[in-house]
């Protein structure tokens, strides 16, 4: 199944043609949608529910379908469009297969690079077919990627406030611009700790089941699990040291979710 | 002559490998230099010294050799080591040529992409032989490449209080670990604006010629020119109007060189 899955997914990267797009505005000046959003959800959801007949689906573009499925994809066509828009690398096509409350199978696709990451639940999660796993490195040495809550600007203040107090304990930040990439940098051992104030099902879903079974730590508020039908705040570690240490800081900063 | 420099910096980052290289700590534990940078620079010096005979050069790697001479190579083995040593695409060579107080020359290579990015004084910039031009995204719409000030950490401070204020009037921020690159990023029109509190001559000379040649705007501190013997403040841009308008804001947090 996770095969056939990648599969789809390496044909649907086709339509994220590298120019001749048509880019509109969603609902601020930020948060733009191109044409290739819509073709390459268009071809995942076609043959996604061929192979699987009868599945819901939850996608980014405003496509749901059936969310109440025992077996849901949860869709995202083009997880960072302002990079991709822009020529930017760091872009990819994220989709996760959800049985009951567990994600149980992600891909991620980074078309620019080549790189497809996969997991399966319970069986370890990979990089263009071989193992990956997280680093070792401790929160001292830790990149933290993070961002300033993009959609949502007054999260900003939040963000920022866990930033500066995270920022001189650890190495560096980054911002790369793609949440479902992101987990898989720290799931194959190249960032260690994330924090983002907002982010939505399917910038998530399938990530975090890749960083999971890549031995990493990831959850919402007060060390909750992730769910799949609101936006949340996400926390992700390499190790359940740094994941433990960031969400103190979070919590501390944000009783409960923003908005 | 910029054909046989891009040819030397290609051949340079054969010495680039992706594994096998050893890590060392610089002055500070963020600070990291690897057996790699030492091996790109200890070739591109060679190398260069035959193209121009008597020629001076400034290096990231501690390497100061008559940088007084009307000719002098101002070079960075790896920018974005850290991202080097972690895998991450983000890193590159950087090789500029200084007459006088003038950059003359600059080349800028990405091996994990191979994108070679190249220009020369009054001729222009570009990126694997196509010529590259800023784009002409209003500030409003403007992707914003900064930092907090990632060796010096208490300059973390007036970075941070700059990012909140420009954030909340442009499309959002990146920050990806390499400012040569970040430089080549604005001049190949994928990104607006930049500004970081403390860079080394290495980390702008080739970059702020690709980016002035591709149309866009370089600065110190109240818009002087920048200079080559000291860690200066740099702010960039795609056009005038949005350099004049961080400019402002950059002036109105920092007085003065804050180290």
């Amino acid at each position: 199944m996770l095969e056939q899955v990648a599969t789809i997914v390496r044909q649907a990267a086709g339509y994220m043609v590298t120019d001749g797009f048509r880019i509109e505005q969603k609902d601020g000046a930020a948060n733009i949608v191109t044409s290739s959003d819509y073709a390459v959800q268009h071809y995942l959801c076609k043959e996604l529910a061929k192979l699987i007949p009868g599945s819901g689906f939850i996608c980014e573009e405003e496509d749901y379908l059936d969310p109440d499925k025992e077996l849901v994809w949860i869709i995202d066509p083009i997880d960072g469009t302002c990079n991709y828009a822009r020529g930017i690398d760091d872009c990819c096509i994220s989709v996760a297969l959800k049985k009951g409350s567990d994600i149980i199978l992600g891909t991620v696709f980074c078309p620019s690079r080549n790189e497809m990451y996969c997991a399966e639940l319970g069986k370890g999660a990979s990089l263009n077919g071989k193992p990956i796993h997280v680093s070792d490195r401790p929160f001292e040495n830790a990149l933290f990627i993070t961002a300033l809550g993009v959609y949502v600007k007054q999260c900003a203040e939040y963000s920022n406030s866990i930033i500066m107090e995270v920022y001189p304990q650890v190495n560096d930040i980054r911002r790369f611009g793609s949440a479902a990439l992101d987990l898989c940098y720290i799931a194959a051992g190249r960032c260690e700790i994330m924090f983002e104030v907002r982010l939505c099902p399917w910038d998530y879903a399938a990530g975090m089941l890749i960083l999971t079974e890549a031995g990493g730590y990831v959850s919402g508020l007060k060390g909750k699990p992730m769910t799949f039908d609101r936006p949340e705040p996400i926390i992700a570690a390499n190790c359940r040291e740094s994941h433990t240490r960031l969400l103190e800081t979070v919590d501390r900063h944000i009783a409960s979710i923003p908005y």
